[in-house]
């Protein structure tokens, strides 16, 4: 497939090179700052051509994948359809950002969709698409199909989800994304008071979620909470100097307890 | 050496394989249930005699290996003493139980210390020893160096902690794993409602931790809180049923954003 990346931020850095080596060409990049897309397309092993301007986008290729942020997305879609909306009707529009729905594009386009990756991305750190969940959803049951077969190159896990499923998942990598890296950040606070490098910490992080591909978290719950070490529990509480950081170790402690 | 291992629960079962790999040898295995015991030899490559009998341990060991909870160590201990005190006075003996102090030993007993195994451990899934941070502590130094020999052999990460750093540690573990897990499962919940296997999380919560060889906690922190993205929290919170749920998504929210 020709494909043409609008935006060129986090997931547009991992996901380009992932499509030139699954064979697919990358016709243009367009990020509201030239720059970024020039930096991104020099790290590719062709070279792409770059705008910042929507007059510029080139309308022949066979899919356009918007990797924007929830907020820039409905903006760039507006744009493009006022400026080429009838030249773009035919070809395949795909968004990448979980929580914004199908409707974000024109009703006049006929093959839209959504190729979500479920996880964090950073240009710093590519990461490997074959490790990605895929979520998709499309406007019919063909352009469904193009999709899922464009995902499956991808990644080995593609799923279809629509907008109330990517609701709870979206949720669910909040949760065990951002707050486990919360989580980590308080461990950090302890080990620090510790004297010892926060390092000695990620073995048992790694652990943790090693341990989840062999047993639910039920299952592999451990710990004073799971236990009822009310000694331990309170041990740690007096060490703990925040309250936020009480109140957050007594609210999961109560949680483990309430499912173990 | 020669060592002999009071208790054959979790820590011991992967404690023992990695002693012998070393090149150590375990003359004697206790444990108050003798199955047990027997359970965790016949893992080993070579016989070894197990008892449930504080009378029938040997006294010849050079070194002692405590792998008790913290509430069964000093009962061991004390019956030991009682029954053998005199004859075990030069022995090595060390304990793997973080929370509790170096005076869990009679002070008669000359070369006494603590190695702190810092990670879960399970009967169902060996650790491995190379992988696992070792904090050490003696009564002496002359103890501690010869505790360090022994610590170095098993794993390249050894630093010596005292009661109040392995407190801190201990915390840390607690929050890392125990609390992780916990947000798996409240992940686990919402992957549920969407229909979605728990699976698509892990490659999620890898990524995360990956990030912490790379980056801080705090530069590493992403998410909506992160970006005071009010509208996604907002949209969250209306999905979580539970009251419980909420809180322990508000608190965490303020604490990410206390620190970004």
């Amino acid at each position: 497939m020709t494909i043409t990346l609008i935006g060129a931020g986090n997931v547009a850095t991992s996901l380009a090179p992932a499509l030139i080596q699954k064979g697919h060409t990358i016709k243009q990049i367009f990020s509201r700052h030239l720059s970024t897309a020039q930096h991104l397309a020099a790290t590719l092993p062709l070279p792409v051509p770059c705008t910042d301007s929507y007059e510029d986008i080139q309308t022949e290729s066979d899919c356009y994948i918007y990797c924007l942020t929830d907020n820039a997305l409905p903006e760039a879609v507006r744009r493009l359809n006022e400026l080429k909306g009838e030249h773009l009707s035919h070809a395949m529009h795909l968004h990448t950002a979980g929580s914004v729905p199908l409707s974000v594009f024109p009703f006049t386009w006929e093959r839209t969709g959504i190729l979500y990756p479920f996880n964090s991305f950073s240009r710093q750190v590519l990461q490997d698409f074959a490790n990605v969940t895929l979520l998709i959803e499309a406007n019919n049951a063909d352009t469904l199909s193009e999709i899922r077969v464009l995902a499956q190159s991808l990644s080995p896990m593609v799923y279809e989800a629509d907008s109330e499923q990517r609701g709870y998942v979206h949720l669910a990598g909040n949760i065990a994304n951002c707050f486990t890296n919360c989580l980590a950040d308080m461990a950090r606070e302890q080990l620090e008071r510790a004297g010892l490098p926060f390092e000695i910490i990620l073995p048992v992080m790694h652990h943790t979620v090693d341990k989840l591909h062999r047993l639910t978290p039920r299952e592999a719950q451990t710990g004073p909470a799971a236990r009822r070490d009310t000694n331990t529990m309170n041990k740690h509480l007096q060490l703990l100097t925040s309250e936020k950081d009480r109140q957050i170790y007594t609210l999961l402690t109560e949680k483990i307890i309430s499912y173990t």
